[in-house]
């Protein structure tokens, strides 16, 4: 492993990368950078598309890794868009979205982190922020952040200015910040 | 390998290989029936899932192994539902593609039969309808047949006879049969 890192971040996309890395300093934890295309397993549960992902991340690194898995899942849609929320995003859009919600307008946001290292084979923290579907898309943010309107808000992800303290990505990382920060001062 | 069978189909679903099997024994060709949970991967490549489910039959059931993967591909929505056709099928239905689609009700479907054993890695052979989306769901029959119009037809999928013969998956089919035939009859 690399020692100026306490563990890696697997991913192809740099900007994910930086938004957790912002958030574990918070926590003193210093997380470096594996860029790689990972292999993505289809399952209906995001917890089993993120274990399958870190342990193959680990296999390519050969050290402790994360990586983060996240979906918006719509009531009234039996959980849609869920784990395929990026292919959705890429072909049908907010547009698409607006479209096919109705009256019955809950939804949430999951982020999974998943660890895994010689010991765990994976290890999951969840993150959900609870919400609904706005009536149209609201903010310039990226991708479902301008339909997302969290509870107890009433503007969007893309409009609000605190989103990542909010965010569902904050709580699986700040969990999983905990855990990790436990082991590391035992094994110390 | 079993003794009375040419090759196996590996799926988790007997109605997809009973269809399969009535083809093939058109072209003199038995099939016999792996049943099993098959790994696919996510991607937005038919042929590639395709291709990482046949090794992964193969792998497991260790003789000349075919899998079938089709989806419905929607030019106006950026071909979605596409490769996870079945989740989308599963969580906003019918309705919600009719919901989705609007003046341009162009459409595909496409049928990938992926060929593994000891010398082919996975061999691919691909089968399309074109077609459009109806205006609404018409006739009984599974999937999004009853809301597709095969190309020089007045009726879904699910209201004609001869879907079997029109079909994506007798195309890929009828291909597969071709190759297969030819290379073990030059091989006997």
């Amino acid at each position: 492993m690399r020692q100026s890192y306490d563990l890696m971040f697997a991913s192809s996309n740099k900007n994910k990368y930086n938004e957790a890395k912002e958030i574990l300093a918070t926590f003193n934890i210093a997380l470096g950078f594996y860029k790689c295309e990972l292999e993505e397993i289809q399952s209906d549960s995001l917890k089993k598309i993120a274990s399958h992902k870190s342990q193959n991340a680990f296999s390519k690194c050969k050290c402790p890794v994360i990586i983060e898995d996240d979906g918006l899942f719509i009531d009234a849609l039996n959980g849609f868009p869920g784990p395929y929320s990026s292919y959705v995003f890429k072909t049908i859009g907010n547009k698409g979205i607006l479209r096919l919600t109705c009256s019955d307008r809950k939804a949430k946001f999951t982020s999974i982190i998943s660890f895994s290292d010689e010991k765990n084979s994976s290890k999951i923290f969840e993150g959900t922020i609870l919400g609904k579907i706005s009536q149209k898309a609201l903010g310039t943010g990226w991708g479902y952040d301008p339909i997302f309107i969290p509870e107890g808000e009433t503007k969007t992800f893309a409009q609000l200015e605190n989103k990542n303290i909010l965010s569902h990505r904050h709580k699986s990382l700040e969990k999983f910040a905990k855990w990790f920060g436990k082991r590391v001062s035992i094994a110390r």
